[in-house]
């Protein structure tokens, strides 16, 4: 993978950076920062406007990622591909959506994992219309507990929701498995995916995992800011209400001001101006992901860390270092030096060692409820890693030995 | 202002299109394009990721951003600029964060010359809790008609919003009277303003035209997609409830699944990944425009309209073109040619003239209310346009006197 960090205009000024934090955003790849410069210099125009060549091509644009987009993830319509601006404004669309569907002492079911995106949405719901949010139990490894699950699943159960790859502890949940434990149960459960740690680095299909809906972001893989997804599955796309009201997704108004006629799927969803550069740079960024492979890429990380984990029994930094997943298989490390300050630890990598890693509650707001710390240390990898960029890390954290000498 | 051109990278390549659709997006300058690519070249992270020098950068730029833009429409907070993705989103953030404020039997002015975004969300609402949107007649000129306003407003009326410029008609709103008039019945009255249209076209001051809330896009000011704003009187801000629930905004999730304490002002309202990029952008469509002055751009445009009226006047053209908003004083021409589709005209003046104007409703789904026709032509202008263009496009609706002929 040595040739993949050219793809990265990040390291060309600053090469002895060594970025660590995937997992809060993934580098940008040349070809998808090109594509959004070219549209925004040679057209520019709003994909609404069909009235002329330049917002035809415009449109095109729209309707290629989407097809792309429904392709990566094995989806069976393009309409089943909603473009958001990100997880988080997914996530939103599909609880509030729901409002209608959810009712009062309906229970949802969650893990303590889950980042605040994928939490709070679902307790703002809960609490309006007088739902419960409810947990699942985990098994050592972090993932869902499937006796757990089967215990927690009743009649009252609407909803089942939870990341593919916990943003932490990066446990890898077997979505399958769980969304046919749940689907037995009863297949009218809805089952969502938040998926915005696993897309850039697990190969995702929907239609083998059977789940109603899936949300997550583009910047995520390798791809702009300011564009997210929500797949679901047709019908049930079509039953949520719209987040976002406005033009493009309204055909007519009535004289009353009361009734009205909305497009159908996709538009319906999708209300306002499109973010039309970045999706342009959405098709670049999964052709680069497509043309490496998911599958290469999930080992490659993989076994970055574990080269990582390696290194850590010999040089026994465990000695003052807590590791809490060490033994999952993943590209997330979570970390703590003992008697240390997370955030003093990260500004040591940074200032001292130019690694760029974060520290704090990740935004896990309930993460303290299953590694008994509210705050840690993450160091994410993505395919602009390599091993020489573990070396230096694990030099960086022998040095954190002795900190307070280190820094003072 | 011929120089202006230059800043443009879109008449580069095709210096003979001619681009007559800036109500739909403007184009985009070279400064605010460069500054979206540095930003995703030079660094690329996640402006909440402040665990490394990169990570403070990006925050800086969206600080800095939100600064400007409170310089920009004389806000008197930073804390009250909330960066959306779109003028949409943010009249959405502000219908359903209302929702506890608006109760039934409340009553929502509205116009019936509103774009679709500033529609639906309230008719949205207003179903949803019971509530009323009703209508405040217009005068001849479609500005809002101040007796009909008065007549309109009761001790039910709770909100009033309206676009500072239509998007159709082009009228120029006196926002300060309008306001003046609703606050002396009421000071709790809501008045807010969809100032897509106005943003780029004409000076912004909030404080002086004391109004509750604005929204608008960075898009419609030669500026990014996927950034938009909405500005709230601080302690009327600090009352919405979120529309995206997600990580920034949360500070704390209780074990409870039910209680959680969310940050403070701004970031209350921005759950989410910012669209960092685009933000950096942001600031550049400030400066320039700021360079230019926002009442000397008003001026050069209106007068773009009346050199068009005069040569409307002196090619007769009214003798087959029905122009529906001639004494506005705007950017924004509406016309049809008598007795032909709209859409044969944008494609006809597409391909023949390379000039780009659109055709239809163009958003507001009531204007039939208003010019008795459901569609129309619109040009609308922005300073990247001049005389010259002007006078290929007289030519060329001279040319659709006889458009049949002319087209086959």
């Amino acid at each position: 993978m040595k040739e993949i960090k050219k793809h990265f205009p990040f390291y060309d000024n600053e090469s002895d950076l060594i970025y660590f934090d995937s997992s809060a955003t993934s580098l940008k790849i040349k070809e998808v920062i090109d594509a959004e410069i070219k549209y925004l210099n040679e057209n520019g125009t709003n994909p609404h406007a069909v009235d002329y060549k330049k917002g035809f091509e415009a449109l095109e644009i729209i309707n290629q990622a989407r097809s792309l987009t429904k392709e990566f993830i094995n989806a069976k319509k393009a309409e089943e591909i909603i473009f958001t601006s990100g997880t988080t404004h997914s996530i939103n669309l599909l609880a509030n959506g729901l409002k209608k569907i959810i009712n009062k002492d309906d229970e949802i079911l969650v893990t303590e994992l889950e980042h605040s995106a994928n939490l709070l949405p679902w307790i703002s719901l809960a609490n309006s219309v007088g739902a419960k949010v409810k947990k699942i139990e985990l098994n050592k490894d972090f993932t869902i507990n499937i006796e757990s699950l089967k215990n927690q699943l009743n009649k009252k159960t609407k909803l089942v929701t939870f990341a593919s790859i916990s943003n932490t502890v990066g446990a890898k949940n077997n979505i399958k498995l769980i969304t046919k434990v749940i689907k037995e149960f009863n297949n009218n459960i809805i089952v969502h995916i938040d998926a915005a740690q696993s897309i850039g680095h697990m190969k995702s299909d929907v239609t083998d995992w059977n789940i109603d809906f899936m949300s997550w972001s583009a910047h995520k893989m390798y791809g702009p800011f300011g564009v997210g997804f929500l797949y679901g599955k047709y019908h049930l796309l079509n039953d949520l209400e719209p987040l976002f009201y406005g033009g493009g997704m309204s055909l007519k108004i009535e004289e009353d001001l009361v009734k009205y006629t909305l497009a159908t799927l996709p538009e319906k969803l999708e209300g306002g101006t499109p973010n039309i550069s970045a999706i342009a740079g959405v098709i670049e960024s999964i052709k680069f992901i497509n043309s490496i492979g998911l599958n290469e890429i999930e080992n490659y990380e993989v076994n970055l860390k574990k080269y990582f984990n390696k290194k850590v029994k010999e040089n026994n930094l465990e000695n003052h270092i807590t590791f809490y997943n060490l033994d999952v298989e993943s590209s997330i490390i979570l970390f703590n030096v003992k008697g240390v300050n997370p955030q003093d630890i990260t500004n040591f990598l940074d200032h001292k060692y130019n690694i760029l890693v974060r520290g704090g509650a990740n935004c896990a707001r309930r993460i303290e409820g299953v590694i008994k710390t509210k705050i840690a240390i993450r160091a994410s990898f993505g395919i602009n890693n390599d091993k020489a960029e573990i070396d230096k890390f694990i030099e960086a954290l022998k040095n954190t030995n002795s900190f307070l000498d280190v820094l003072f």
